[in-house]
This record gives C-alpha cells, structure tokens and sequence, in this order.
C-alpha cells in the first residue's frame, strides 16, 4: 500500500528525480506539459482525469489551450507523499504516449 | 458574426449583467463553478472542452478537486470580446444541466 509519509530530503529526491523533469515548487510536485494544440492538452487531461479518480487522488491543474500546468500534492498529509510521485508517472505515461 | 472587437465601459458592463454570477477580473471574464466532487467538476470541463474547441476559443481555467475557476479573454484582440460572452453563456448552460 501506498503510504501517505511526507517525502522530503534524501527519499523527495530520489523520488523526483526517477520522474521525467518534474520539480518541486511551493511544496508541490510542478510540471508544465505542452502539446500542439488545445485537443493534444485536454486529450491528456481527460486520460489523467480517469487516472486522477481510479487513484482517488487528484491534482492541480491548469490549461491555457495548449499548455496544462500539473502540481501535485497530498492534501491531508500536508505535503508530497508517494501518491502524487504515482500520480506524476501516470502523467508522465499519459504524455509520451 | 461575433465580433472581435473589445468591450468595454457600458458594452461590458451589459456583456457582463447578462451572465450569471461572472465579474471582470485582471482583464478576463472570472467565474469560479464548484460541484459536488471531482466527476462533476471534469464532466463540466468535458463539456465546455467539446464547446470551446467547436467555437475555436479557448478557456483558462484551473481544476482543483471539485472546483474549476475560469478566466476568458480574447488574446488576440487584447481583451475581452463576445467571444468570451458567449463561452461563458455557454459554460453556464452546461454548469447548470
């Protein structure tokens, strides 16, 4: 089971850098995906928006047509937990396709 | 045809009277829609997606669980035109289905 401990310092780290080019801004996991147009953006927010719910963990995000904006942090935990890091690979998954 | 043409003063004063529970925010035609949970939420942007690419004009907007805050404005006319009165309308047709 997934745990919802706070990452921070060695085990953020290694849990970033094992994702493709996030980083870590105002305490969440942040990423700018860009797409060639508006349908390639909500194409992708639709695929992680089924994701989102199936994990019942869901993210920050903003579209300005081709662009979605992802942050990514656990609520309840008060901090980025390996939920958002699961999360942030389906993205990422979700992405290259 | 919809105009390009940016409203302003007594134009966007109506524009904006016309609509419900819109205000003029940095510019951009502001509304924040809050559902029952994330379904409701990105059912109404799947929705206003299929909309806003039938109309080839685009939101801003940020999705944060159930909560979805948008912002419209016409890039290049610089403002805000009936483009974005009309987007808007129509996101208050699908909010309120």
């Amino acid at each position: 089971m997934t745990s919802r401990q706070v990452l921070s310092g060695e085990a953020l780290d290694a849990a970033v850098a094992s994702l493709d080019a996030w980083t870590v801004r105002e305490g969440k996991l942040h990423k700018e995906f860009t797409f060639d147009d508006f349908v390639g953006a909500f194409g992708f927010m639709a695929s992680g928006a089924l994701c989102a719910e199936r994990r019942n963990h869901h993210p920050e995000w903003l579209n300005v047509y081709n662009r979605v904006r992802v942050d990514l942090s656990t609520h309840d935990a008060g901090g980025i937990t390996m939920f958002d890091v699961e999360l942030a690979r389906d993205f990422d998954a979700i992405a290259g396709e």
